[in-house]
């Protein structure tokens, strides 16, 4: 593996220098030691404040000085240091400029978050976790009352508390996905009874970009609100462009490793071998990965059962495995291998993220038998994964129409033991090329609310490109959206509380705010100023959409004064004195309701 | 009224120069009168065809030479000479260039739709409607499977004959919007038992915009998939902007008659009267509007329950007659003379759209008691209207996060004895100024599989501005998106035909057919020629999203032979033929499934 890091022209990365948002400010909040600091974005209002999630890392805090060269700080060194049971790896980090130590669990010892938790141990990641999930509720005051979720059958705690983390982690319901060797991360968790989070997927094609557009995009993706994101690159510099990436990412890094075996075979899919492949998942595991996506469920017997459908196997893993077994007929290598492949994930704590690899490609193909056979072993996975306490979540489709979303939901719960579900989408729709961003969101919503953990984003290139970093935002925004949608679906304490903020904003005509609120500030306030540019417009109690005479809010204002003096609560007393006041009409002979015309 | 055609620069209407989508051809099939021609979009693909229902009337039929300032070509023309009862109405149509002649019903007669269905009579306009429906889905060959849907309670027929569109409209459970003065309309129908429908919004505002500009957006909708468009102008020019967008529209418009009324009265509410309002119906119906909002179920009594909400009133209509009944201290007067507005509608065959002027504007205010007791009250007020014979649908929220949404369909159904709803979104979360065409798409989506049969649009502009051409379009493509994932989840029989070319397309890498399936050619191409620009990259097996060797569509096409060649066909043969090859596995020693790391 050369090294390619001179190559690297990051003066060309500028998602960097884009900074916090208006209004936004980046807070610490300290946990039980010096070095436990949990990032939180603060948006000051012109009365109090709200405290929201903050996946941005270090690259919204003006504070922050980061070099790219150097990597991101090792946020978490002085508690890795603290953990028995380490040692150095040999593998070298040369592809950076900076290269890192790289370190793995000494042989028989297990360093994932997994283990800790079923031995009743609280990381400092997990204590992290806790006070991040927390989101700074019982700071934030709301007198109006909140709507009762409908959970469906998740148990949203009312505090998020270090020992409930444990214990998420210790029953498989969540994962902390963190890599030892990325001491860079700000530890976040995956599981349906904490807020629902968001995957990115960006990465080089053989086709198209460069390492630089890959880093930007990266930062670009956690400053839209990417929970994590897997670089996804096929083609040459797999290696350089995921070491630049891990280095400085805030959130945890996921990959494929089969990409980079199959470019190691020259695209063979025939020639991949198991020595080969582990191989390559050591060197990823030794530069920090966090998540695996592994199509162990591939197995031969189910591929036959793809043979009819109107769009075959649309994942590339997938395809790739399939086209080995049946090359070989033999068993997937990744199945008849799957407890050596524990045994590299928990000496570096690496986290399954296992494939669906024969996932429906289109609306035709879902629920089918090749898709839920695969999810039956995956089950089977999830359970041995957990034998060696190593961290699973199950990966999910796809393409789904809405009525067949919820039993993917349920059979994942059921045949994988409440293991996190990771889904991709699902898009409700194939009509609609270029907007799936939307059709994909719509899925990715109910999913969500059903209890899927983590969204994985779809941009409005899929299908036809490889995203770009608009695309990249896009498509961020689309799933904050149903990320977010699905927790006040849920009842998630914290969620209706950023909602009723930039509603009161709203109905107080406190434009900057209601930005400020706002999932994208930029955007709001662009539109907005479209019409009505003039600083002053943003004091204006109108908007161009009604204008001054017309505007509801206004006139709702004007008249709320008097309607407090009314003595009417509910509907019954309502409808009561409507029909009291019927009556009075009557008799007073003011009957023209029955005059014809 | 001034005649200010004059100033109507037509040039500026540029929409209609887009012509037919790539690949479509507008087809027209004959119905049992040789003026009775339905209009459809045939895409002509590599092999075959798939016909689309088709919104946008003469503007894309490249035969048909439009010129603004004489409208379009009456298409009801004879059906409306043939039918009794009609009469000269004085009404002028001064503002437009060619002017109309007016008509209304005898004194004692009804022309509506409603009142012909319930007396057994088929009209030209439900034929019409019925062939548009079917979608010559007979002519569609499918070898795939269709998903069954669910449906909800709703009954989709599986052959939508002049009969039963009759029924369902006689039963009230389906609307035909057709004014008699708006004869250059193509029929459609709302009902749960039909295509969910789309909205479009359009409309001038004080602030900004000319009537020109309303035009091209009007004519730019119906290009994306507006099925009806309402003219929600206010400030000058209502009269006027309305007579073009109507003499120019092949949708049924609406409009809401009270925002031209508080032009007359110079904004201020309570110096509205009956009088007035009368004369404005009156206008507006010999103009040729198919529906009027009419915020009749805003009772007095119910304007208190809004005082503790946390955004009021937000409903422009709502607000102006909360305002009107506090200030007199009277009931709505709309609530009071709707007898005297069914006389008006039935001489025209005008619709109700019977407004929700208590509809929610946040996720806190969502569900409350003021919103239900409005809704209690259209219920009564469908009963009345149709004891008139008067066509009616009720118009639903709003901002509703998504447990809370099926409650709004149940209670519709049931307060409003299976009258049709016409949803505002639902918006699933507050958050997003910007980007609400998202957040409402999907609630859009829940509520129309619910039982919504037509779906108003959002822009991105919502809540920020008033929407241009872009947002329009922006807005059209994520509600036919809801409005399709609708479809395909009730099961209608036409839904899935489209998916399923356009993902077998996708599949067999026609490029240029899948673009052409799609709601938006035009992006997609866009988006795939970003990266791969050259014709023969139509062609290409490949995108640059995976690269040539990635490709999971061309690896599954070559291990799709192979595959057939087995023999499982479901999980219970495949789950068998995992354990004995095992098992086989096994016996022969090759038990590299427990060999340690």
């Amino acid at each position: 593996m050369s090294n390619q890091a001179g190559r690297v022209q990051t003066e060309r990365v500028t998602a960097r220098d884009h900074g916090p948002f208006p209004g936004s400010h980046k807070v610490y909040i300290p946990g039980s030691r010096a070095d436990l600091r949990v990032p939180m974005r603060e948006v000051r209002l012109q009365a109090g404040s709200v405290y929201l999630y903050d996946s941005s890392g270090p690259y919204t805090d003006p504070a922050a000085r980061v070099q790219l060269e150097k990597g991101l700080p090792a946020l978490r060194a002085a508690w890795l240091r603290e953990r028995s049971g380490l040692e150095s790896a040999e593998g070298n980090g040369s592809a950076f400029p900076t290269p890192r130590p790289r370190h793995r669990a000494q042989p028989g010892s297990n360093v994932s978050q997994l283990h800790y938790a079923r031995r009743g141990i609280v990381t400092a990641e997990m204590e992290f976790v806790a006070i991040r999930e927390q989101q700074q509720i019982e700071q934030q005051q709301e007198s109006a009352p909140l709507h009762p979720g409908d959970a469906m059958g998740a148990r949203l705690p009312s505090q998020v508390t270090p020992e409930f983390v444990r214990r998420e982690i210790a029953a498989g319901r969540a994962i902390l996905p963190a890599n030892i060797n990325h001491p860079e991360l700000e530890p976040m968790i995956i599981g349906r009874n904490f807020r629902v989070k968001v995957n990115a997927n960006i990465g080089t094609s053989a086709v198209l970009s460069r390492i630089e557009d890959e880093i930007d995009k990266m930062i670009w993706a956690v400053l839209w609100g990417a929970d994590t994101v897997m670089d996804l690159s096929t083609g040459n510099h797999i290696h350089e462009t995921r070491e630049w990436i891990i280095r400085n990412s805030p959130v945890p890094i996921g990959t494929v490793p089969i990409y980079q075996a199959l470019e190691k075979v020259e695209g063979r899919a025939e020639a991949l071998d198991w020595p080969l492949f582990r191989d390559i998942l050591i060197e990823q595991a030794e530069q920090g990965v966090d998540y695996f996506t592994l199509h162990a469920g591939v197995k031969l017997a189910y591929v036959p059962l793809t043979a009819e459908r109107l769009t075959g196997i649309v994942s590339r893993g997938g395809a790739i495995l399939a086209k080995w077994c049946l090359s070989h007929h033999r068993e997937n290598f990744l199945y008849t291998h799957f407890e050596e492949i524990c045994e590299i994930m928990k000496a570096y704590d690496v986290s399954f993220s296992l494939g669906d690899g024969l996932r429906p490609g289109c609306i035709a193909d879902a629920n089918d038998a090749a898709q839920f056979a695969e999810l039956h072993t995956l089950g089977e996975l999830t359970r041995l994964a957990w034998q060696h306490d190593v961290q699973v979540m199950i990966e999910g489709p796809g393409h789904v129409p809405m009525q067949l979303i919820r039993e993917n939901m349920r059979r994942e719960l059921d045949e994988c033991s409440e293991a996190p579900f990771y889904t991709l989408g699902p898009l409700v729709t194939d009509i609609a090329p270029g907007h799936d961003h939307i059709t994909s969101a719509i899925g990715a919503a109910m999913i969500g609310w059903y209890g899927t953990a983590m969204l994985c984003y779809v941009t409005p290139k899929e299908h036809l490109g490889l995203p770009d970093r608009d695309d990249v935002r896009e498509g961020l925004i689309a799933y904050r959206i149903a990320a977010h949608a699905a927790d006040l679906a849920k009842g998630h304490p914290a969620a209706q509380l950023r909602d009723n903020a930039l509603s009161r904003a709203r109905f107080e005509f406190r434009w900057e705010d209601q930005f400020n609120l706002g999932l994208d500030p930029e955007r709001a306030r662009e539109f907005h100023d479209q019409s009505l540019p003039k600083e002053a417009h943003k004091l204006a109690h109108f908007c161009s959409m009604c204008g001054p005479k017309f505007c509801s809010m206004k006139i709702t204002a004007e008249v709320r004064e008097y309607a407090r003096q009314q003595g009417i609560r509910d509907v019954q007393q309502a409808l009561d004195h409507g029909l009291e006041q019927k009556a009075d009409e009557f008799r007073s002979g003011d009957r023209e309701l029955y005059r014809p015309l």
